[in-house]
């Protein structure tokens, strides 16, 4: 399945530093930088001040880059339980800004973006740096890591989509399947 | 401090059931209730699709009853991680929803909460929503547990926010009292 042209915007949610990137895909497996970027919130303000400024961020992204899917770091409870909720937090705003402009957003685990980028599900941050310099052509490594974690989340989207657009189609004509069957028996009922 | 006027609106977060109300103080330590719901979203609809009717439904009521500030459930790492996770994400957008409109949002744990209703930080259900019933004069106890949970949270705010109000007092004065030193040193570096 063909998805070259296929915006993908990548988030490293954050509420003091969120990774933002927009990736375009071409031929093949070959992916495009477009632009990359992190947000901050200063961590001494207000929550609800916080959560604002990342959302009007993260729209004015979407505004300028018009991506045609988000994908976005899949949470699980580890360290510092405050953080762990600022984020969760920060995910809630993220993902409604996509949901506001009808984008799909698609989650996936950090170990599902370094077996995608780099056959290993436990690279290391150096090794994922390198292969996305890499793989979008760029004259430096990406910085701050936030933001090479986005680029990341991008790329792995770009080389599921095809299958995940598969898996779709395969439902779509299973549920239309089912829909023209149902309209079957009940016409045979109205008999 | 009198906050007699002063309408509180509580939340009690969650995807699959929200909870929300709005309280009004009285004199002394009586609150009037206003409005008590629950707002609820599929559990088989996408997460975008979840966060973005909940946004739309806290915003509608934001709208309605136009409250001063918001009370909401402090969350903790407990239970279930993708439904912590996902409670989390609501907190986001309900969070935003108040920081739209400039409403200042507090946080409370239920400990918090039961402590401030019944004196008793380990009270139970069925304790809480005794004291509810009376403290509100309402006819029947609230249901479900959601909505009477909002309810806690919007009276705990009611009968902390004079105290809150006297520190966020003394804290402007204090702020003011340094500016004026500094604006004083300023004319003096002048002469």
């Amino acid at each position: 399945m063909d998805i070259s042209g296929l915006r993908v915007m990548g988030i490293d949610p954050g509420l003091t530093r969120c990774g933002l990137s927009v990736v375009q895909a071409g031929r093949g497996r070959s992916i495009l930088p477009v632009s990359v970027g992190v947000v901050r919130t200063p961590s001494g303000a207000e929550l609800t001040d916080r959560l604002k400024r990342l959302n009007v961020a993260v729209r004015e992204w979407m505004a300028d880059y018009s991506p045609d899917v988000v994908a976005i770091e899949r949470l699980f409870e580890r360290g510092n339980v405050s953080t762990v909720m600022h984020t969760a937090h920060a995910v809630g705003v993220l993902v409604l800004a996509a949901a506001d402009r009808d984008i799909p957003v698609h989650m996936y685990t950090p170990s599902e973006v370094k077996k995608a980028i780099s056959g290993n599900g436990r690279a290391d941050k150096k090794q994922m740096t390198a292969m996305i310099t890499r793989i979008l052509g760029l004259t430096e490594a990406p910085k701050p890591a936030d933001a090479a974690d986005a680029l990341a989340l991008a790329v792995c989207h770009c080389w599921r989509a095809p299958a995940i657009m598969r898996q779709e189609a395969v439902a779509q004509a299973s549920r239309e399947r089912a829909a023209q069957r149902g309209r079957g028996s009940t016409q045979l009922k109205g008999i």
